[in-house]
């Protein structure tokens, strides 16, 4: 039996370290290629490079050796370059990851490395999202053999058409991590906190800045485990978003006095 | 009774011409504050600027004059922005367009145009994105009444929480516009279609490239409709993305087989 396809992505950059932990995890049972950012993406979301042109390159991670290229562009760049230019057949799977920091509740919306999933959904290719919580002294060694584990679990029981897998850990996974929970989405997301300073010319410009928005988060939300000390895997679907309610209800009305 | 507090943005940039038709539709009915993107930052998606600093500058648009602000960022960092440090308060309606090109189909999850009303809805915010079909040649000015009424509706009829309108205008559309059909979101979006080229060094490099996906569309899709000549307004809902059915159903398994 041949070994499952996978490729390998991630925002943070293709020396950034989470990546090799990926390798690390399905080297072994996996038929892997990386194709990841050039230069780091940390929220670029589903962005893609219509106006600059793009270079793929070889990266030397020394070791390991293997098939690793950088793309100087988005999480979503790569997945779009790897499928047309780089691999020569269509992946059985593309994980991203592993993230410095969580994308839980609602950042999956902001989160290059979510959206290289959502990419290969856009493809009809199954993908799971991992990021560890703690942007400092989080131990991604602790996370391998959860990883391995549960692509193990999704190679073997697909997910159904449209939806994928957003896995988070808690900060130092390693050291006290209490379980692994399918979870809810939560609310929770990074909102803007901007901070002005002034350019040594006189005029003033401004850092974005980002600060947890908190929420009443439901007790099987990724967010609300995570902070219990559980690592969590909410099935995200990425399929048709009307809502069909408001125009089942709305549409006569609406048509009405409109046209 | 005061007049409605209505944000203005886009994705092709403070001076595009779709943002003026989006001013003229309004400006006599609200209280307008522009905020637009310095630079063109279509297919931007929900990118937010977290590496680097951020300007925010009057913009001159000659005529008309009124508050008209450029930043030097995504759509998504222009909201953020006109929230926290611009807008003395918070705006009743966020309105994104007239880009150039349809967003219809999956390409809302690309956007820019449309993450700005996103953004708007991740601070509880109303918000209409206004497209128009054909990037040459088309018409914006047919637009400019059909954008009045719908903005009247809005106003008169909130939509739910989280749900906001994403209107597209077919191409040429003041000659030939049907009328105007709340709609499902169909299923075309624009793919990869990578082109090589060579540098003068001797190296290759690439364009992205899209082009269309096509797929079987439902007759009440934006898609179908805006193919018939019709307009569309299809409220689209960013709640929580969690795929409950798969949950309910394999959470047991999956946490046996990973834990």
């Amino acid at each position: 039996m041949r070994k499952p396809r996978i490729l390998i992505t991630n925002d943070d950059g293709v020396f950034a370290p989470g990546i090799r932990h990926l390798w690390n995890a399905v080297n072994e049972m996996a038929d892997v290629t990386v194709v990841a950012p050039a230069f780091e993406q940390s929220a670029t979301s589903l962005s893609i490079t219509v106006r600059s042109p793009l270079s793929i390159a070889k990266a030397d991670w020394y070791s390991p050796k293997g098939p690793v290229w950088s793309v100087s562009g988005t999480p979503s760049d790569c997945v779009k370059l790897a499928l047309t230019v780089i691999l020569p057949e269509q992946p059985d799977l593309i994980i991203s990851g592993v993230n410095r920091g969580n994308n839980a509740g609602r950042n999956v919306l902001y989160s290059g490395t979510v959206a290289a999933v959502i990419e290969g959904i856009m493809h009809n290719i199954p993908g799971i999202a991992f990021s560890l919580d703690g942007e400092e002294h989080s131990n991604y060694d602790g996370t391998e053999k959860h990883i391995q584990q549960i692509i193990r679990y999704i190679l073997q029981h697909p997910l159904p058409s449209g939806t994928f897998l957003n896995v988070n850990f808690p900060q130092h996974s390693v050291d006290g991590i209490k379980g692994i929970r399918m979870a809810r989405q939560g609310k929770e997301f990074w909102v803007e906190n901007p901070e002005c300073r002034s350019h040594p010319k006189g005029h003033s410009y401004y850092w974005l800045g980002i600060k947890l928005a908190k929420f009443q988060e439901h007790e099987d939300s990724d967010i609300s485990l995570l902070e219990k000390g559980f690592a969590t895997a909410v099935p995200i679907h990425v399929g048709e978003l009307t809502d069909i309610v408001h125009v089942n209800n709305h549409r006569k009305i609406f048509e009405e006095f409109v046209n």
